[in-house]
């Protein structure tokens, strides 16, 4: 796993991302003490997202016949009673008596003690005499005199409505429980037949008690979830949709090798017959989701596993769930898409709540659907493609991002600010910025421009030079090996079309000498 | 004005829309008593507004150069004590001292006195004589005991972090405030020059006393903006760009008009002269923007004017101020775009606030930019988009969208469910999907078929019949017409392409008899 995202990373494309707009902390150029966890998107970063958005509904929600839709951030209180959020969706903290500075508990021990495990399945009182007998002071003031364990909502609830004395709402922690509420009434107007594929993308929201490592662990973060809602007695759908995967090695970290870190590699098949993942339709999404981060988001395998998780680290509404998760040496494993098998939990909860019938007609019968769901945490993998794409050398930084997810995919210079080259430049700029993301940029010498547009990823650099006006013949160079080919800049747009898709430089052009 | 959303439009797109998936109220489904204000946009409502949202970035974010971003929902408070929202962003309300009801006092009095002219300019001590005197009671349970005026603030606070006892933070109520605390980093990334336009698109959040009219008014909302920062001595680019815009005719609704409703139109060039435009900038940008909503959004000029707004209406932070308005009988004139000229009052809060210098270099001096700032309502144009769509007659109910808006772009139907008709329509549809939003039905019979697409909007229909199985022709049907004319299968996409970018049915193919 050498040569990619290497120990430092980390650092440099943070600063990387805040220098050439990617991302950077919101508020705090002019508020340092703005509250941590929230994060802007620049110009670049914005881009970058939104390829990465556009590209889960080109190879997932479109092929799949998922439907898109949109509930409001703010939900009732009354919707995450129903969900168990309300009693169940906490962490565990404990606060310095003298100070009163408040820490997640699990965190602290992790950390002070350097426990490479996660303590999330631990209980209160492990936690507790844990912190007592290992002698853990308050990392503020370093007192040792803490209060028990207590549990903190994560959800941030609100007043609505002039007469609410009382929160009777919240801004959503996932985008599932719109999904949930909106399901019935979506199923009908689309006269949907089991499975059915609802799919959200949006902003959720999380009181961290210690957001940190910049995208990893926010309080303000985006998703991408589909909502698979299915008969559990029929799949057969999926049983031929399989068919075509039965090879496919999906990637597991078992429960019973979390000690060891040892993968095991299955076919779908494997999987399959051995009950592993349960039935065809989960087996299906697991296969599918690893390939679209390999694939197309371009990580490469040795950097992509399966985590299976424990029954005391799994959410309260999951009956089986499996963390994807990426590598970097710096970050460790993360995982970036949450896969949860929800069963009926959540339909029959709000039955519960509401009295209102959540099944639907089958031509085998009335049935509550279970509901399965991959949930791609999106502003984590925004940090892993830069991670991944990151690469320096003696001379140079560059960003190794797949051509098509580059948020400036061309750039067009003239070679010299002069002698009629800037105007050629920028009439060939507008042209192409009608089909690509396309920049311009005549200041400083030509080595500085390609450094500038390198740092940021942009595959392709047109130069427009003294032999463009004799010829009509620019140069076309390669971020990655930076080297260049003459190219007519009549039917430019073809040629980066095919670029940007993959073809080899050389394959577009006579080598400039 | 006659033809199109004409009385009784607003009840029938409501429910329409509720019955067919473009929107409905949030979780009302499953708990009936959920605050009102909050909206879901299915499926069909989701891409009917996300291709307003692209015709925006196409046609104004993408030739003006906008650079978009993201800043986060939830910003600290100190950015809206710098902004003025904590003082200055209320409602005014009374409350009922037997029931504890609370009104926002210029809607119960519009309302109960059928006045037609907003009181939102009118003194606190006004309004609560008009109140006393006119001897207006309760509408929850009929007494007659008011409190005195209270400002009730519309902002939804936060108290983020473990340890915040109070609100630190607030949920935007305009995406403006992101833009205008990451102006400077942005700006510098992105090697700015004045005039520099941000562009941001997202949710919003008001406390909204009374939400209404579906999505009017509503409490969490969808905004396009765009912040234009320039230099109020030099404005020259845009005196350039505004040539050829100069006899362009824009609708005004001057204060001085505003008991008789006179309309002032008033070609670009005379706007300028006169100075009622103040500068080339906002000239050109209220042109552009009349033009998107006429000319891209399709809503006929007669319904549509500025409006001036005078002193007391205007934002806190506006010095001059037009709503882009648009007029259907049953909700009269409603506000599309509020078109604002903040000044320098964002930047100047935020440097009295923070200390930070937020002037940029130009070739003539330090500046401290202007702020100009056209923002969409977005829900509202996808509410107005369908109210003037609507159509009924004897026969059907149709939606004339403008083809390219049609959140189902072309549907395709066997003619009977039998004798291989499906399965050829079936493969037709597959391979249409790969290029536009593509609908498959083959329940009921032909003519229900036909009618539930015209509900939706769906301006093409291709049925496959028995003819196509011999010589692979197809139908092709115009919503608006009902009119059939037959075209090769072949070649189909062209076809469809011409169609949906307004060549006329017959254009394409031999009617059908």
């Amino acid at each position: 796993m050498a040569g990619i995202a290497g120990r430092g990373t980390f650092e440099k494309v943070i600063e990387l991302s805040a220098r050439r707009g990617f991302f950077w902390p919101s508020a705090r150029d002019l508020y340092p003490q703005a509250p941590a966890g929230f994060w802007v998107y620049g110009p670049l970063g914005f881009r970058l997202k939104e390829k990465i958005v556009q590209l889960w509904r080109e190879y997932i929600l479109r092929p799949e016949g998922a439907v898109e839709l949109e509930t409001p951030l703010v939900l009732p209180l009354k919707v995450f009673e129903a969900s168990g959020h309300l009693e169940h969706f906490f962490d565990k903290l404990v606060e310095c008596k003298r100070c009163h500075s408040r820490f997640r508990i699990d965190k602290l021990l992790e950390e002070s003690l350097d426990i490479e495990e996660s303590l999330e399945a631990a209980t209160d009182e492990e936690l507790y005499e844990m912190l007592l007998r290992s002698g853990i002071k308050c990392p503020k003031c370093g007192a040792f005199n803490w209060t028990e364990v207590k549990k903190f909502n994560l959800m941030f609830t609100l007043p609505v409505g002039a007469e609410a004395e009382e929160p009777n709402a919240a801004l959503r922690p996932e985008t599932t429980q719109g999904s949930v509420v909106e399901y019935k009434r979506t199923f009908t107007v689309m006269r949907g037949k089991l499975p059915f594929i609802m799919a959200q993308r949006g902003r959720v929201f999380r009181n961290e008690i210690s957001p940190r490592r910049a995208l990893v662990r926010m309080r303000e973060f985006q998703q991408l979830e589909i909502h698979v809602f299915f008969d559990p007695e029929d799949v057969s759908v999926y049983e031929d949709k399989i068919k075509d995967l039965v090879d496919y090695k999906l990637r597991f970290l078992k429960q019973e090798d979390k000690e060891t870190g040892r993968i095991t590699e299955m076919t779908v098949s494997e999987a399959l017959e051995s009950g592993y993942t349960i039935n065809a339709l989960i087996t299906y999404w697991l296969a599918i989701y690893q390939k679209f981060f390999n694939e197309v988001i371009g990580i490469p395998l040795d950097h992509l596993r399966y985590r299976e998780l424990g029954e005391g680290e799994r959410a309260h509404y999951a009956s089986a769930h499996w963390d994807l998760e990426a590598y970097t040496e710096d970050l460790g494993w993360i995982e970036l898409v949450n896969n949860a098998y929800r069963t009926d939990y959540d339909l029959k909860g709000h039955t519960r709540a509401s009295g209102v019938d959540l099944s639907v007609q089958t031509p085998k019968g009335k049935v509550v659907p279970h509901l399965y769901e991959p949930s791609i945490g999106l502003d984590r993998t925004v940090l892993h493609v830069l991670m991944m794409a990151y690469r320096e050398d003696e001379k140079r930084r560059w960003l190794k991002l797949p051509r098509y997810l580059a948020p400036i995919e061309v750039a067009v210079f003239p070679l010299v600010s002069k002698d009629g080259l800037p105007e050629v430049a920028r009439e060939l700029a507008k042209k192409l910025s009608r089909r690509f993301e396309t920049y311009y940029d005549e200041k400083d010498s030509i080595g500085r421009r390609y450094r500038r547009m390198d740092e940021v990823g942009t595959p392709a650099c047109v130069t427009v030079d003294y032999q463009t006006l004799e010829d009509g013949t620019v140069t076309l160079r390669d971020r990655d090996t930076m080297r260049q080919v003459r190219v007519p800049s009549e039917g430019l747009e073809e040629t980066l079309e095919k670029f940007l898709s993959g073809a080899p430089l050389e394959s577009l052009g006579a080598p400039v000498a």
